[in-house]
């Protein structure tokens, strides 16, 4: 019986081109089916979701109008209308498949804030594309005109890019904590959770989108949990990705992973963050361990049977 | 020391014609410095807002693009969305007051689900404006080919309108139980709650919406609240409205309350579903009360000084 952290990667909530709301909330409820499985064998869950396809389309909604009645929301506040969204159908996939096993265990979704460093390098350093398309000229054209740093996104078209800061405190852990003493099961930190920061000694909303998995390590680490459980496209991590000697990882220490990373094995935008909230999470803590797997093989991968365990 | 649900009015959350999230989020601000004067009485909240004019413009700006990627979510998604909206703009309210104020209480927004039932006869007489504004040639041609109902709103041009069925229960009710007991201070049933109904024993949403005063009512029913407290733009519940002999009620019983119903003392789509919300949550219990006011006459409120009390 473990405390887990779940981080669900975007491909536990969405298949790509299947956007609308009924189809997002299939995925969901298959992702939520392999959860209970956990559930089932005893452990606790607080479940962190990505939202990047979420919140891009949201973005995308709230630009298309702009006027004064019915202005654009900011950043953060389309993170948690995300939270919202997102919350509310996995909320309804656990209530729907706890009525139909018998099981009765509270849910509840988390509005939450995430507290960032307004000193963190990423804010001179924007790096996470978000929002509409546009061409070279009205990129430039934005950035002369608007102050907003812009980067071609992988051959797709220009892009807007914003801060990706790292987390370092969760504004609801609190809550989070009294919760989890009455076993509820929890969805929080949505998306990374909505990032803030103090500025003359109040939160304030900020334009920037915080890493999922790091958010999951560092609520993780908060709430003193066991194991940091990461639910993404592939059955393990692996090294020498697409050579011959290409390799599964099975059970590796804190410290191989770190070489690993060093002789970069893993995708920046893919696998690294996956690996390095990993080592954030378990730190120098023996009893601490993170799984990285896929939703289906979750349950095998808490036995050791699939996945890649990380411990110290 | 009581345990209160607040019903929070549209006028408690946002300024006629100031829409943007940093205008919005000031006068939240305002609002829940009202609200802490309660709490600091010692009191324990629940806190249900309404979210007509923001779930207006999520549905304004989730219309302008509707494409097989980026689709218009539909309406019972789009009052998750914004119960994460509004849940983070009062949250961080709370905290960042709670911060000044040396006040350390959990606060939490629950993503919230209200169940209804299909037999409902709202759903055979829809009668909720929803969305955007069309010339009555566009919305006749809208009702012929999409099945929807429209109405003239107002003056205001032709509208979609969707049903207000009444709440039967709060699906995360035994959540918001438990963290109660631990004297957290909740927003939940947002916006009267993601309206759902059971279809082949699973929750589903559904294109409707709640009054959130009914939902407040059904809430503090459930969670065995001692106060409803309907917070809105008039310090008291008039009869004779706009007569030479108008009058201010300070105290009246819900036998009172029904007679000034029967005699159509109250507007339909104002005072009235707040009384009915008072008559519905008193039921013939003594020891409840409802108590409607404005958010800064709350504390006055509860102790008789100010507004209207209903009680058995």
């Amino acid at each position: 019986m473990a405390r887990i952290v779940v981080a669900l990667g975007g491909n536990a909530l969405s298949l790509d081109g299947k956007a609308s709301a009924s189809d997002q909330q299939a995925v969901a409820s298959q992702t939520v089916a392999e959860l209970i499985k956990l559930i089932q064998a005893g452990h606790d869950l607080v479940v962190v979701h990505g939202n990047g396809p979420q919140i891009g389309n949201i973005i995308l909604h709230e630009e298309a109008i702009n006027t004064e009645k019915v202005p654009t929301m900011p950043v953060d506040t389309c993170g948690a209308m995300s939270q919202g969204q997102i919350g509310y159908w996995l909320q309804k996939a656990f209530y729907n498949q706890f009525y139909q096993l018998g099981i009765n265990r509270p849910v509840a979704s988390i509005v939450t804030q995430v507290l960032v460093d307004q000193n963190d390098p990423a804010f001179q350093n924007p790096s996470k594309p978000i929002g509409p398309f546009y061409t070279e000229a009205e990129a430039k054209e934005l950035a002369a005109t608007k102050g907003i740093t812009v980067k071609e996104d992988s051959g797709r078209g220009w892009r807007k890019v914003i801060p990706s800061p790292r987390p370092i405190h969760i504004v609801e852990s609190e809550f989070i904590k009294l919760a989890l003493k009455k076993h509820a099961i929890l969805v929080a930190a949505g998306g990374g959770g909505i990032p803030v920061s103090y500025q003359n000694g109040q939160l304030s909303g900020l334009e920037a989108v915080i890493d999922k998995d790091f958010a999951a390590a560092k609520l993780a680490d908060i709430i003193k949990a066991d194991t940091l459980l990461i639910l993404t496209a592939v059955e393990s991590v692996k090294i020498n990705f697409g050579q011959p000697d290409e390799q599964s990882l099975t059970k590796i220490s804190t410290k191989q992973a770190a070489e690993y990373i060093q002789n970069n094995q893993f995708g920046a935008g893919s696998m690294l963050p996956k690996v390095e909230a990993a080592l954030q999470f378990i730190g120098s803590n023996k009893k601490r361990r993170t799984i990285i797997t896929t939703p289906q093989a979750a349950l095998a991968g808490l036995k050791g049977q699939a996945g890649t365990t990380i411990v110290l």
